[in-house]
């Protein structure tokens, strides 16, 4: 895809989340009905899915090749990262969008034949939109966001996940004493966000692939790591402990880690 | 001192904070001072001590028989609650304020007596002001706020402290893990705010007066439950483990803890 009809669609993308998001805050106003999935912990709400809906259908009307992967399972069944794959996670963090009616995010990953390509997280309430990737670099509500400064895991604050974090997995516990402090928000839509725009310098979790999909194309655009937890690459099919963070928090957590 | 004096001094108060806000905004603009006090996670900047410095003159000015009790230092040595007392701190979540410029408070509380009478917490940077106290009422940013639903910890999010749950004192783990999650935000004073809201079922972590001075003013006067962590009352001049949280969660948490 040449650079101009990217940035055509980056624009088209954007456009389509401002959207959406007003379409989310309208739904706030209701009454929400809200079902547990996994467990009591794993929520999901009308508003994910009828967000997921309105996110697939314009998505395909923008790209017509689209295979969609979609949290709430409304788009396709994606067994290959080949052609054009959309990734959507419509709201994360839906715990907090339940209690707390903040804190939630949208999140959009583009790959084409498997390489980043395009990435958005929404945190809706604060109304921040981080957009871009490989070819455009990143913006935030179209202003270019600079590369965050590579501060080593000592000089920052961490961004942590609540289970992880309670049953020290990954050494998460040694991490967090190690940064200036852990930070939990429960949504790694918001604590990716945090770490591109240098406010951690670094979030490890367990992720599913919309978890990281969008936030795994704007960080490495911005010169941060991503990768598993181990070190090794991610697969954008499969889940697992992903660790998001400047080059230098990286080392020092797989240094703890291993 | 009469409901309408007490109204007065109020608004007066709320109007002081507005002025603060505007002058920590201009300040965020420029270049920080900051140094360590205790160690590298305990920090102090120029504009924690400049706004300190105008808290205290403005509350002076407005109460002339006023001791007050601040942060960093710039108030006066108080060593009983007698008398009107007023505790300050100028900004909650130093740590935020510097590396995030966001997720950080002002709060103020006021005791007349060892009556708690009126308090105030404000997050700078989502413009949410919650004030009053048991003789007017709690507003955000002048708003009357219901009192938040008496939830029991298993239905809420809980409000944790990282060094407390990485080292598991008060049986902190457990707690987060009976509630719907835990959340870590670096400042007491957003957490309380985020329990006056209902958006978290409490908030447990080892405090200093001025970090629970104010709160405990609020949470009481929506009938929320502030105690040590053993269920005692709490005392205004010193310092240990303080719980806010509803009634039923506050019930759960001593059950775990004892």
């Amino acid at each position: 895809m040449g650079n101009k009809a990217l940035q055509q669609l980056n624009d088209a993308v954007q456009v389509v989340l401002q959207r959406a998001r007003q379409q989310v805050l309208a739904q706030m106003g209701t009454q929400l009905t809200v079902a547990e999935k996994t467990s009591r912990k794993d929520l999901v709400t009308n508003v994910d899915k009828s967000n997921e809906h309105f996110l697939v259908h314009e998505l395909r009307r923008l790209d017509s090749q689209a295979k969609i992967l979609g949290e709430e399972g409304l788009g396709d069944t994606v067994t290959s990262m080949s052609g054009h794959v959309w990734i959507v996670d419509p709201i994360d963090g839906t715990m907090n969008f339940v209690h707390q009616r903040n804190h939630f995010a949208m999140m959009i990953g583009y790959y084409i034949d498997g390489v980043p390509t395009l990435g958005y997280i929404y945190d809706v309430m604060a109304d921040r939109l981080f957009a871009g990737g490989p070819d455009l670099g990143v913006t935030v509500n179209g202003n270019p966001l600079p590369a965050p400064a590579d501060l080593d895991l000592t000089d920052g604050l961490f961004g942590a996940s609540g289970p992880l974090l309670i049953h020290d997995r990954y050494q998460m516990q040694a991490i967090a004493h190690a940064s200036l402090g852990p930070r939990i928000m429960g949504s790694a839509g918001i604590q990716i966000s945090q770490v591109l725009a240098g406010e951690l310098v670094g979030y490890l979790s367990y992720l599913r692939p919309w978890d990281f999909a969008a936030g795994r194309v704007l960080a490495e655009t911005l010169g941060l790591a991503v990768s598993q937890v181990d070190g090794e690459p991610v697969n954008m099919l499969s889940s697992g402990a992903v660790l998001i963070a400047t080059k230098s928090a990286q080392r020092a957590i797989l240094t703890i880690v291993r």
